[in-house]
């Protein structure tokens, strides 16, 4: 009766659970299927290999953060440097209680990360650099970006911010020097786009 | 008689061939000794530890890098976003060729970056930034910057330009999108401070 009802986002909740508990490097498929009291088959059948089970949990929880903030990218509220500036504290903070209050799946998807040319990583960029280039374009139509490319800049927002959301800098956003680099780093960019 | 003419320069020379040879995993003191023809003692005399001589032959690597920078920073040229875009297309250049063409040191670089606080490493950030610093101030007195404040403008440049030249991101140094990325970045922040 229980592996009738086994949906993919059954398995997804799941693995999610087991990855918590065991970490990347422990968690196994078992463990999974035991989790959900069926057999480790049962769980293949909905995703082929660890591999693409790990990429779903990753996928899954990544677009958490995404609805997130394209609630800030697609919402009411300034246009502009406002919603520009709500948009990237939004993304820091994400990030920040992801690494700080979920460091299995953290460490699972800077996993992911380190495997050059992850689909899943992939996507996850292009998700927030498209965000940021329709709250720049909408800035830009409002009279109070410059007029510059949107996609361009939204690509050298991105790049110029990694210190504040690339997992690679995690160790650093707990020193206390963070909140004034970040300062610092918003306001010059909030300038250089600027009409 | 080559005891004699020990000197901490010879060491500091022989030390980079053998990191060269050997990779920061695998040299030791005793090959170090072994290539001056001396006793591993008498290296010892003037580096206390293996680690201060792995950081004394890493500050000296660096220091090369540094010395071309101020050569730009306090050299004639325009002042101002003329002189601040050479120095950071030099930073990029030098950090690049050393990840590329010198992979042994700038993995023991790499060593000392994960080694939380190490004294050579903030010594470095902080000749970089105090460059900056002085870039930019001369860019204000001459009217070319905003009336900001050197300092915080220095952090921030030097903080949104990390992806070309923190070790962490060699990897995407030799990926084809990397000089647009920079491109981009170089572009928005010469913006920022504009006056």
């Amino acid at each position: 009766m229980a592996t009738d009802r086994l949906t993919p986002d059954r398995i997804l909740e799941a693995t999610e659970d087991v990855l918590r508990r065991y970490g990347p490097a422990k968690a196994t498929v078992t463990d999974v299927a035991r989790a959900l009291g069926v057999s480790h088959g049962s769980v293949y059948r909905h995703f082929r290999t660890k591999q693409a089970l790990r990429e779903a949990v990753i996928q899954r929880w990544l677009g958490r953060t995404e609805e997130v903030l394209a609630g800030v990218a697609e919402g009411p509220g300034g246009a502009g440097p406002q919603k520009l500036e709500r948009w990237l504290r939004t993304l820091f903070a994400a990030k920040r209680h992801k690494a700080g209050d979920d460091p299995e799946l953290f460490a699972t998807y800077s996993v992911l990360l380190g495997e050059d040319g992850s689909q899943v990583v992939e996507e996850h960029l292009h998700v927030l650099t498209e965000q940021l280039r329709r709250i720049i374009e909408e800035g830009i139509r409002a009279g109070q970006f410059a007029e510059i490319h949107g996609g361009t800049a939204a690509r050298a927002v991105f790049d110029a911010t990694r210190r504040f959301h690339d997992p690679v800098f995690a160790p650093a956003w707990s020193h206390p020097g963070i909140e004034p680099e970040f300062e610092g780093v918003l306001a010059l960019l909030l300038r250089g786009l600027r009409a």
